[in-house]
């Protein structure tokens, strides 16, 4: 390990925070809330701290994959363990693991909370809270896009073998331009909805939290009720098609830009994504109209909301779903399984592992009369390669099996089986709320704080593809022959 | 497809399902029982159809894949229909999906049950339930030992690279000598068995039931508290015993009977295996001693029958478990989808499955450091095949997705969700009981015909290793040019 270099780059990743602090600190003062000290206070001991990492030398500057591991690991764990701190010295949070849970939450755009009357918070401490979001959102496109690619970690290898070529560019190659790009629809992304959501009638500062909680796919609200709180159907359905498009991958926006729209239509990825939205919505809205017995345009308006918040991993809510029929509940667990588009801020397993994993099964079918034959399997007119599909077989087995055992050590609180799981589900897919214990209208205050801790694990092991951390806790790493 | 012998095959299996009704009836005559016609009549319809189909010669004698597993298909669908018959006849059911329901249950050796009354069923119809167990589990054997390898079905290649050379060969190469030694461990076992219980005090005809539904790892009961009718610590540790006895690799039995022990104390799956069921255990007892507060010899008795039976896919009860602490429920659910090992009557996924996915997650992290070195995965001494590794991983991507669908599906009932995706997980896994809705004090006589239908087309997915199905139902299989 090259500890040199680790230290530098976290030094910067909270310079950065410091910085990012310093909107939460300008409204605090701004209105006189009891938060503005406590932030001053935060912004010069994470500042003072990251300057002290990363201005001292290092004379090796080689950073490998474990480096590389190291920084995106240990950055999200220091940057949520500094974000926390507002929470603790404003006084609104007496637990060091609920501040903990609520800002990896926040930064892994999660959205589950442990906070039940979010409306007494300060004013800073709430735009802090949702900002998480949007810069943990902004963080996670860097990673996706332009690191897990290089490192070929849970087959996202497709998209490093689309790199390169005249045709198949979907980004200008090297990793500033293509952080820049990303941003810049990012932040286009979030003025255009902060404007729609103006247009809608909510005020401008609830406007900014509930953007940065969509296009982060975040999902934490200043309202208890969540965005239940506005009674406007013009709001639900701008806050529906957001999270729907932050939920699709980012390159695809940059096609379009570019006059390639027809590529973008003939995305397989984007294609299975939307049609299982559409089945969703169909599904989970006559089954409102027919069992709870409500007039069509409600129930497919809200069926439609809670599709694209769970199957994005945003977790913002209209309704009590915990109250809905068992079978629309069964389709919101299967959706916390699939998430949103690689390439997005969306958490989950991603619709481009769904997708090759069912072209596997079917291939395997067809092998088994052509036991001979070579049958590739293809995302688009690209082949993917043998390596990519069982990196991504290999994920999702890993994923199952976090599941099934987080699942099982979550049960030792005595919740019941719907709860535990669906805690871990929501968490490990950075989902947020889930049902039962931890329903729509529940935190995850009720639970331990070693659950908290565990939770909080889950939410950033969920949002680094698993791999990055497991692979920091083989002990290999460690050894300094590698 | 060639369909006269797939006539002759399936007609043979008739003649057979006829000849292995003989018992029932005769039990029926002797004790002068209301099913006594009925087996008569079912006995006469079964064997002239078998021969009809059977005898007519055909000119093409080739069976190749396709016709392998429509044989196997239709094999089991024909002799659960007809073995669904004297219940029918007998006029013990009213409902043709509970008899079938019950059949299929049987045959697949899953032992869940639509009877909520048990006690009142003819003593012949009782014999003929549990011995459709025994005759499932025979079938199996052969089935996943001597058919699935040489089709190349999920991952079996294992079972058949290890077939040739002269020290690994676990096996007589050729089919018919293996279905021999299979058949002898097996009917050695059930002898072996129903002496102990009788020496425990079980009458003959219990001895029998229990010992058929044991061997087979099917779990049918002709008491409604199952196992937990007799109290007698030394029945319930027999039973626990031979359930573990019957989840192992019977080819381990043979390589014993050769003298190759050591061979089987090196057995990974075997090892694994032992591992899963004791750490089980540990944690279920400490759990019920600490929480149910129960004394460490009942805690842990229970615990080890009731995790033997979920792992070996059995489904026996000696209390009711779903009163148990959510932690100890949570345990079992995650075993249901382990299943016992290769080349046993147990269902599930396979232990030999877990196993080279864990290594198949290892090697995924140690490549991440090492992204040029080939890794081999390995089992024992042997390489496991990059072909074999991805049917596996293939197979389990594709029992979650049939899990988490049919969940959904069956959450049309109105169940909840700890009760949908448990009747499920049963059925697919050929477990037998689940929790709640399906708990081991409850059946699923609640659920709706339709439901019926589909567990009963679950339970025959799971059996027969979900591939065998779904290459039948791919359109392309009934094209001639195949």
């Amino acid at each position: 390990m090259n500890y040199g270099i680790i230290r530098k780059a976290l030094g910067s990743i909270l310079l950065l925070e410091a910085f990012f602090m310093l909107p939460s600190c300008f409204i605090g003062f701004y209105l006189n809330e009891p938060d503005k000290y406590p932030f001053l206070i935060c912004i010069a001991l994470t500042g003072v701290l990251g300057a002290l990492m990363h201005y001292p030398k290092t004379n090796n500057k080689k950073i490998r994959i474990k480096e590389g591991f190291a920084i995106v690991t240990f950055g999200w764990v220091l940057i949520s363990f500094f974000g926390a701190l507002p929470y603790i010295l404003s006084g609104s949070m007496s637990s060091f693991a609920d501040a903990f849970f609520e800002t990896v939450s926040g930064f892994t755009t999660t959205g589950a909370t442990v906070i039940d009357n979010v409306e007494v918070l300060p004013k800073g401490l709430l735009f802090w809270r949702s900002f998480t979001h949007w810069i943990g959102g902004m963080g996670i496109l860097v990673f996706m896009v332009a690191l897990l690619p290089a490192m070929g970690v849970g087959g996202f290898q497709i998209f490093k073998a689309e790199s390169p070529g005249p045709t198949s560019d979907r980004f200008v190659p090297r990793i500033k331009d293509t952080a820049k790009i990303l941003y810049i629809t990012y932040i286009s992304m979030t003025a255009l909805q902060i404007i729609l959501l103006l247009l809608g009638g909510m005020s401008l500062f609830d406007s900014m939290l509930h953007t940065f909680g969509t296009v982060g796919t975040g999902g934490l609200s200043n309202k208890s009720l969540s965005i239940g709180a506005y009674d406007s159907t013009y709001i639900h359905m701008v806050i529906s098609i957001f999270m729907i498009l932050s939920g699709i991958n980012f390159s695809l926006y940059y096609a379009i830009y570019k006059g390639r729209g027809k590529e973008v239509l003939k995305d397989e990825e984007l294609r299975l994504y939307l049609i299982i939205i559409s089945i969703s919505t169909i599904l989970i809205g006559l089954n409102l109209k027919i069992s709870a017995l409500q007039s069509a345009g409600v129930a497919f308006k809200d069926a439609l909301f809670q599709v694209s918040s769970i199957i994005t991993t945003t977790g913002y809510t209209t309704v009590d779903y915990d109250l809905w029929p068992a079978f629309s509940k069964a389709i919101l667990f299967l959706l916390m399984f699939v998430g949103g588009c690689a390439g997005s801020t969306a958490g989950g397993v991603k619709t481009i592992r769904i997708l090759v994993l069912l072209k596997t099964i079917k291939r395997k079918i067809m092998e088994i009369f052509h036991p001979r034959a070579v049958i590739p399997i293809k995302n688009g007119d690209e082949i993917v390669s043998d390596d990519t599909v069982s990196s991504i077989s290999t994920f999702y087995a890993l994923y199952i099996f976090i599941f099934l055992i987080s699942t099982v050590i979550i049960s030792l609180e005595g919740v019941n089986f719907e709860s535990a799981a669906s805690s871990v589900a929501t968490t490990l897919g950075n989902v947020g709320p889930g049902f039962g214990f931890v329903g729509p209208r529940n935190t995850f205050s009720g639970y331990s704080p070693y659950s908290k801790m565990f939770f909080s694990f889950l939410m950033l092991l969920g949002r680094l593809e698993l791999f990055t951390i497991m692979a920091l806790l083989a002990p290999k790493t460690w050894k300094n022959e590698m």
